[in-house]
């Protein structure tokens, strides 16, 4: 049986063709991301880019993971709960449109009375544990909003969302700091250790993001290497508590310009890591059809 | 002999006429912030808004604090470093349009090769130490980049900046919390301390603002409330690291709306405060006033 793996999230929409063994016969993707598609409407966009597939051979089902399963997506697939397997998640996704087409949950993770949330990146984790043999540890999906979870017995038993790629927006658009700072330079990766050293000062970013300011007005570093220095800063914030849960080699998932940010930062922390892109999304979701669907 | 006592800043211009003993004559402030004024362009915005208190009996002289002395104000005052004292900051003091205006300068700070700087807050400073009598302890001053600086025997020996009221604006505008948050609306104690407690978690700032997201997302809090979250969320990552140098009662300085909530955050950790307003910086004024002219 063949399947339609879409990952559609809050801007962007990408879809594989992937065939009974997994493998990827056809890719697309569009600007179709849920914020862009009125509310009753998303079956027909749906249709236009993917409807060829859905009447191709052998009747195909379809799989979708990310924020088209929210409350403001197609239909809302309710957040599962840690620890949860890809059994458990299998057990949530909900039907959409007749019995071809399932929405995958998200998961939610309450710590401290504070609920914590992802929608998509479980696909990529359950996903990356199919491509690695990987059953324990921590899984790293760097992003806007990036996920630090932590995986034991091949379920997600915890995780913690950070800001930091939204945080390194904001910084650069709109604070004091973008004055001075080329978010477009390539990475510096003298300067951005720096910045990550200088967060294992525990003094935390609202101090240390102020240092992207004084080593400008000093002269110290220019605007290209200071865009490096605060990427570091950011990222070392999230490496000085979550790295502690490193077991081993720390699995990244994610765009090639983030992850390599992420395991210079590990391997200066004496943390090995491996890294996967867009395959794990695909690999999760054929994952999760041969649970639902086995032949 | 009288002093004309300004507070020249980023965004506004506040002047005071003081007595021979520091009493406050007149009080004027202006929207005309060093942003404001055209370069070349300072001395005639002087002449308009306090020309007048200038040509007053007794010869007035003028002592100016702020951003005014940076490269940007009307004539750059280098920093003085830290330790330093009202003698230091006198002795470095530079006459402005000869020898009746002069200009003072901020304060810089290096710690683990990353400077830090203060500009108008050590003017507060040594007027709190003047009014209060305090000469050792932690002085607190809250607002875009608030400050916390160390004072011992009369000196201030370090401080912090925080960007904390930056990254609040920051957040409240252009963040996807800003959906679910209404900045404008007025403190909620309450919500307030579970923001200062959740910071006390140590997981940092990246991962708590998003608790500022599920907590709408899972309907917990409104958007009244969420405002007073996360601003104890950003006060209490301060208080996380700063709290611990507070020996005895910490002097806060600034406007009642910030300062009631590092008093509210800092009793609720067992550190007692006390609070000055804008009277810390005609006090510091008129103190250096009196080490550079003593009569």
């Amino acid at each position: 049986m063949s399947l339609v793996a879409i990952d559609w999230g809050t801007s962007s929409l990408r879809g594989a063709l992937l065939d009974a063994d997994g493998r990827v016969v056809d890719e697309r993707s569009a600007a179709r991301g849920i914020l862009s598609v009125p509310a009753g409407e998303f079956g027909a966009v749906f249709d236009t880019l993917f409807g060829d597939w859905m009447r191709g051979p052998g009747q195909p089902r379809c799989l979708i993971s990310g924020m088209a399963g929210s409350k403001q997506g197609w239909v809302e697939a309710p957040y599962g709960h840690c620890p949860a397997g890809l059994a458990d998640i299998a057990a949530q996704t909900l039907a959409v449109d007749g019995d071809r087409i399932a929405m995958v949950p998200g998961l939610s993770h309450e710590q401290d009375g504070v609920p914590d949330v992802m929608r998509g990146e479980e696909v990529q984790i359950f996903g990356a544990m199919a491509l690695t043999g990987r059953r324990d540890g921590l899984f790293v999906l760097p992003g806007t909003h990036n996920k630090w979870a932590r995986v034991a017995d091949g379920r997600v038993t915890g995780f913690r969302t950070f800001m930091t790629g939204e945080f390194y927006a904001l910084l650069g658009t709109h604070s004091i700091l973008s004055r001075t700072i080329d978010t477009q330079a390539p990475l510096n990766e003298a300067a951005f250790m720096l910045g990550v050293a200088q967060a294992g000062n525990n003094e935390g970013l609202l101090h240390n993001a102020f240092g992207a300011r004084t080593l400008s007005l000093f002269g110290r570093m220019g605007a290209a290497d200071l865009a490096s220095y605060l990427s570091g800063v950011l990222i070392g914030e999230e490496l000085r508590t979550q790295s502690l849960h490193a077991k081993g080699e720390v699995v990244l998932i994610g765009a090639p310009a983030l992850t390599q940010r992420y395991a210079l930062a590990l391997q200066a922390s004496g943390v090995a890591s491996r890294t996967l892109g867009a395959e794990a999304t695909w690999a999760g979701l054929h994952a999760l059809a041969q649970t639902l669907y086995p032949s």
